[in-house]
């Protein structure tokens, strides 16, 4: 059987590993300081909580509805938590407006499912969430650049997503301190992405799981809401958005949820029954009992800590950076987002940065569209202490040093 | 924003609810007798074991790493389980040819991604298990009838496919008490079927969560066990086995693999990775260790169970039902199909049950690909205990006998 190429569908083509996910796995190495993985520090999970909330459902009457199958939009308990939480951002909402996805990445797969055709256009940042472009990847989309700030007009991203025969499909985001840059969109800002999108008719997908994960600086409140505000609430809405467990509380147990219309949420509740028919109901339950019980307290005290971090991390780049190294200051979340002198190429940096500054971090080309930025990275704080901040940061500053030299 | 449909993309059409599900939600009443749910009775869940498995990992040094993202792949201690639950079927084979995913649903929903494109065929029976047809239906897929005893020859099955534009990509069938049948293949259709299969250069998907549930008769090796032994090896083998704990152990922790050659595993780890990263850690971890200590203690209790409820319905229904009324003989599984005699509609028979009788069933034409099948319904013995299943089936006998006399 060496003809499985031939019997593959066309979507396949379009389907590659995250460069960052296997990368994750070589620079798993004792010695390499790593600022790579996005993924939040696991010292920091609220084990007890869970090992409680696991064990008084297993051990109760409730088992038997927690192991079996259950429904397809998720649990209501977890649901109306959820409700809430988005009316605390600013969303008048309720259980009926929430599907638990298996995380956020499974939100952005259902979406892509529903809405893209082979060549229809998403519009995306530059760079964006990798993940995201794997996602709509599978369902054959195409990329027009989202750039709010430039003010770029509904007829011309027509013209773009002409060209390739597909229509525009939504706008996505990632508002609050995004992966991979950290940055966060003004309110301003916010107001013109929602405006493009009515007059290109498209939906608006706000990715947000970092949310929760604001060190300073006042919340701008969700497009959700400014959409809900401006067309009269969320069943006339044209966001979603996509909220995740996994920054907030843990990743572990795959829950993340989508918010929208109730229209378009049935439409979703329908590709999840085909597509994994359920979240399981354990993991919810649990979920719901730990947010229940810790969520402000324990969002608090991890902001915290990777406020310290991000603050360590911005002094050291500070220290150790070379001229002609410029760096975002995030407001929050997990990422510093490099931009390089001289046209070094980061990946190529990687390779060295790797067997000699034993530093590690992720090349910023692979979160574009189009395959630009080979002179970012990202750094990722979350999951070093001040010290592994210093030591590594100045590493890599010297790194970048010699490399300048060596091209001049 | 009322132009939801005009942005849908065009595979949405296909989308439908299952009305199985929707059926379960309006049938969940107190004085009605269901055999209608396919789901494995709660009462037999092992949850005092699952209670020590989340309780000892939540409790020592691996909680940071259950609670954190984890490999595409999954577990290498649950792979490594079923790996060697693989081999006792009589397939050689390590972890790298398993996937785990969450649940078989997901499994039939990543193989319709690899291999469908719009109008592609896929071969399977009439009946078939309604979810694999929702799972294909997303990926725009056309049926062609799969009748391992006819003996259609692949250039007819070729002309059909031909017909709707698109190429066969693969015969699914569930060989092992399918849903909703419960008939099992002998092991010359099941080599007829590999053999068709090579004839058409396609793969096939062997969908088996009930293959632990065998109550009499000798078992018959998979599919895929059959396709290694002909083809020199699993990495040679087009057989797509999709197995699931979900009827073994419990369907609440979603949790099942695809066992297949490492070429397409790993094709499939990447539809995994863009679609949600990965399964719970925290779950494969608890089930491996489940798995590990009562696999077969548990399973060997079960099957007593589930077996003197099979034995109490088919007797009921030697006792009540009219002549010309026909029905399978499960070797194990869940379900016992029924033919209703006179041209009974079994779907407006359901509606007049539940008011009278209060008897729930699925009647039969969402099993079938082409909505065939009017006359038929499904039976599920597997949570009702030898009082109801002796009073529900009798109940509906004399509904039937009513049905067929007002009729005449």
């Amino acid at each position: 059987m060496t003809t499985w190429d031939s019997l593959y569908a066309n979507r396949a083509t379009r389907m590659r590993a995250s460069e960052i996910r296997e990368l994750l796995k070589l620079l798993d190495k004792p010695d390499v300081i790593s600022f790579a993985g996005g993924i939040p520090d696991p010292k920091l999970f609220p084990a007890d909580e869970f090992k409680k909330a696991y064990t008084d459902i297993l051990g109760s009457a409730e088992a038997e509805r927690a192991l079996q199958y259950g429904v397809s939009e998720g649990s209501l308990r977890l649901r109306t938590w959820i409700a809430d939480h988005m009316q605390s951002l600013g969303v008048i909402c309720s259980p009926e407006n929430i599907l638990i996805t298996s995380g956020s990445q499974q939100a952005l797969d259902y979406i892509g499912k529903l809405f893209l055709s082979p060549d229809d256009t998403a519009l995306v940042q530059w760079p964006t969430y990798l993940g995201a472009l794997q996602a709509f990847n599978a369902y054959e989309a195409r990329y027009d650049r989202l750039d709010p700030g430039t003010n770029r007009s509904a007829a011309d991203h027509r013209r773009k997503a002409s060209e390739t025969g597909g229509d525009i499909k939504f706008a996505y985001l990632s508002p609050d301190f995004a992966n991979p840059t950290g940055l966060s969109l003004s309110l301003e800002d916010r107001r013109r992405v929602l405006s493009l999108a009515e007059d290109l008719s498209c939906a608006v997908i706000e990715d947000s799981p970092y949310e929760s994960m604001r060190y300073d600086g006042e919340p701008v409140p969700p497009l959700l809401a400014l959409d809900c505000e401006a067309s009269g609430g969320i069943e006339n809405s044209r966001t979603f958005y996509c909220g995740s467990f996994s920054k907030s509380i843990s990743p572990g147990l795959r829950l993340g949820w989508i918010c929208a219309a109730r229209e378009v949420i049935s439409r979703l509740v329908l590709i999840k029954q085909a597509s994994d028919l359920n979240t399981p109901v354990l993991n919810q339950d649990a979920m719901a009992r730990v947010a229940e019980s810790i969520y402000e307290a324990h969002t608090s005290r991890t902001r915290t800590v990777y406020k310290a971090r991000r603050d360590a991390m911005l002094a050291a780049l500070e220290r150790h950076m070379p001229a002609g190294t410029k760096w975002t200051k995030p407001e929050g979340g997990l990422f510093v987002w490099v931009e390089l002198p001289g046209q070094i190429d980061a990946a190529e940096l990687l390779s060295k940065s790797v067997e000699t500054a034993k530093v590690a971090f992720v090349p910023g080309r692979a979160f574009h569209a189009d395959g630009v930025g080979a002179n970012t990275m990202r750094l990722s704080f979350s999951c070093a202490d001040n010290e592994k901040i210093e030591k590594g940061v100045s590493r890599l500053g010297r790194l970048i040093v010699e490399t300048v030299t060596s091209k001049v």
